[in-house]
């Protein structure tokens, strides 16, 4: 237990919420923490000791949480984003006081924001949308973050983004006020689409590295790494290169082609897609990485599909082809209807694209898996053993690394 | 005025009302009319006459008007989607008794008819979600309808909807009782859906033919009647063939040229492309139509682009490009880093398909337009004269092949 008050709360102790716990206590700002099921607070307090007795301090209910916090008191909330938002809310407004503050650090719907700010401001409490990027180890060790909402409110917990938030050399610390009601949510969900087309547009050059070029993990494990020295270093080329690196501690080969190809995902890509149709903004990238994240999700009917359909190579994508192929594309629709002029759907028709992906049994949605379980410790399923599963990627990549 | 009360009346006389209300009239059902701006109430009426002395009554009170129809009531509403809707019935509702039913024959979101039939049945009364397609002639010659909703008040008026339909030899009437709630609405909306992925498939084809080809309209004309004889033969397809033999009655030339290439959308294309997300259904066609029509609508900033960036050709499309492309596209990535190392976005590199059309200063978009004022009256503007213009496509067309 704090002996005085701490300076700020966290509720929510999931994968994102007990690192930022950590990193916000590791910065020298005693915390205070909460969790609906109680041994998440535990473990995290355990955490904290083992990580340098950092001053993180649990709480297994509410009101104790809520008290232990110095006024006015600031709690960000890490919990699914949605109903059990609400919930929280509701839990600990009961304990709270006028001038009081709670920041959502999920990825939540901004119109969602928008109304809950409304909703607290009749008792009398501040309200922030902060979208918060990086995943585990940016929370951990410094994510960007995006904060939106009431500007007091910020300027409450201001001086504690700024330590908390990721150091660029030159550029400064990741933190920036984005604006009013849910213009955080907006920004990180944006953020977030860009993310998806990034991975899509890793993923394809795997699958043709592989599929195409029949390059080994060894390979492609090179051929990332090199990518990541030159124009194309980023945080997603260099994950990819680690992935490929990485051996199945379950059995043979490496553990990338063991993740069960079918990619989830928690609504902010579909989000940017809609909202992109709303504002008139074309979107034709994060379109089809989400319509690329759909046809994954198919697997059981990819995997007939792939049974019945079996002739047919990789033929060209000719829905949004280049001009030499458009110029055929309506002789090939054509030639479709000559085939079978049965054809309930064009789509069934072996020369479209969506119908290559559609009958193949494998596709490069497994790498998306092990990049979202390495970055956002989402979990992944495996080709041949039941369940979810989690890797420390960046811990074993991080060794072997240091190994060298 | 009516003698005896009229078998159905119809609110909003625009281009879909005043066919429809002719078509149920000319099909042996007395009808009453309304409309918000009473000239077009005369104009109704007045082409009733002149089109066989149809029984057609013309109102201009809503009271009236509602108590001209025989009980229980129907009244099919065919004004602008979203609140105009909710005006027409509460207007309607004042005289209104337990047992009427109103139809929505709009392009409505169907959640709005959801919410609606809840609300009207307070009052007691039936209600009617109906998708209507075929346009200004389908309405006046035999359309397809969707209605969704009450069931019984389907049943009221199923006599007059079997007759007004489209009638198909082998296959009758093109309505049926679709389901429950916005059913009939939202299978209206992936059916405009689809209509935008045909009409983009048409107008890349006349693109690739024009820009390419260099075939004139004359050449169009005759490749698409041709395509129309074919297995490919469809209204689209026909009037596309239509389009292309209309010279300019304003100038020299081609009417299709005058078009300005900025295509217009009420919303139904866009829902649908959010209602497959939300479902998680892949839909590439339906969102590059969609793109293509926002990318259309930037028409100034396109003739900017136009002008800056005067090098490049139609480079391949590598967004969706092939599988050849895809082998090379991380390369591409890099070379337009190593061309510009201060790209702040790589949707500026010229090798990039949305590149190429939004610095493209005039786009196929023209036929779209073309296209949607032949089938739905919706206008067009001019590359040339300030306005909004409106041909009547369909019976210059006719008239030219009668004059054959
Ligand atoms: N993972 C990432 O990479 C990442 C990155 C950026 C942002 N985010 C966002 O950050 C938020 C947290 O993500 P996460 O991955 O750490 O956790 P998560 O799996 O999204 O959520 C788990 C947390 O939500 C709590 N919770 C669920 N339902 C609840 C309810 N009805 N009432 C109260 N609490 C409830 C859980 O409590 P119990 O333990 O009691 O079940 C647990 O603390 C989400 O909005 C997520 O989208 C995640
Ligand atoms: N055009 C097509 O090809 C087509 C095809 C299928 C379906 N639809 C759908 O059918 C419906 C009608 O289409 P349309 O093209 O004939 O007409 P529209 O241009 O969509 O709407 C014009 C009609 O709406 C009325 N209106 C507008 N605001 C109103 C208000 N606040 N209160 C009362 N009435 C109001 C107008 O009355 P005033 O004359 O008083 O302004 C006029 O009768 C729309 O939902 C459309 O999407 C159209």
């Amino acid at each position: 237990m704090a002996v005085q008050p701490t300076r700020i709360g966290l509720a929510g102790l999931a994968v994102m919420g007990q690192n930022l716990a950590l990193n916000i206590a590791s910065k020298g700002f005693p915390i205070s923490v909460y969790n609906r099921t109680t041994s998440k607070v535990d473990e995290t307090v355990e955490r904290a000791k083992k990580e340098g007795n950092l001053p993180v301090y649990g709480f297994h209910d509410p009101e104790s949480f809520v008290n232990s916090i110095q006024k006015p008191r600031v709690i960000i909330m890490l919990v699914k984003a949605g109903a059990p938002v609400d919930q929280t809310i509701k839990t600990l407004s009961a304990y709270l006081e006028k001038g009081d503050c709670i920041v959502d650090g999920g990825n939540e719907w901004y119109e969602n924001t928008e109304r809950r700010e409304k909703a607290v401001a009749e008792n009398g409490f501040l309200y922030l949308g902060m979208g918060v990027s990086g995943g585990e180890e940016g929370a951990r060790n410094g994510p960007s973050m995006m904060p939106g909402g009431s500007f007091e409110a910020y300027k409450n917990i201001e001086d504690i983004l700024l330590k908390v938030a990721a150091q660029v050399r030159d550029s400064g610390p990741c933190v920036t006020y984005i604006g009013k009601g849910g213009s955080g949510n907006f920004v990180k969900m944006v953020h977030n689409g860009i993310e998806y087309g990034d991975m899509q547009l890793i993923a394809e050059a795997y699958d043709v590295l592989k599929s195409v070029g029949k390059l080994t993990n060894e390979e492609l494990h090179g051929v990332f790494t090199e990518w990541n020295k030159g124009e194309l270093e980023s945080f997603l080329v260099e994950i990819t290169a680690d992935i490929f690196g990485i051996k199945d501690d379950k059995g043979d080969g490496h553990l990338v082609d063991k993740v069960l190809d079918k990619t989830g995902m928690k609504g902010t890509g579909k989000w940017t897609v809609q909202q992109a149709a709303e504002l008139s903004v074309p979107s034709p990238t994060i379109e089809s990485s989400l319509d690329a994240r759909f046809l994954s999700g198919l697997k059981d009917e990819r995997v007939q599909a792939a049974k019945v359909f079996k002739e047919g190579g990789e033929l060209a994508r000719i829905w949004k082809g280049g001009c030499i192929i458009r110029a055929i594309f309506l002789d090939r629709i054509k030639q479709a209807y000559d085939r079978n002029a049965e054809l309930a759907n064009l789509l069934v028709d072996p020369d479209l694209a969506y119908f290559d992906s559609y009958r193949r049994e494998r596709l490069p949605a497994n790498l998306v898996q092990a990049q979202r379980d390495y970055f956002g410790a989402h979990t992944y399923e495996r080709t041949d053993v039941e369940g979810s599963f989690h890797t420390e990627w960046f811990k074993i990549a991080r060794q072997s690394k240091s190994n060298m």
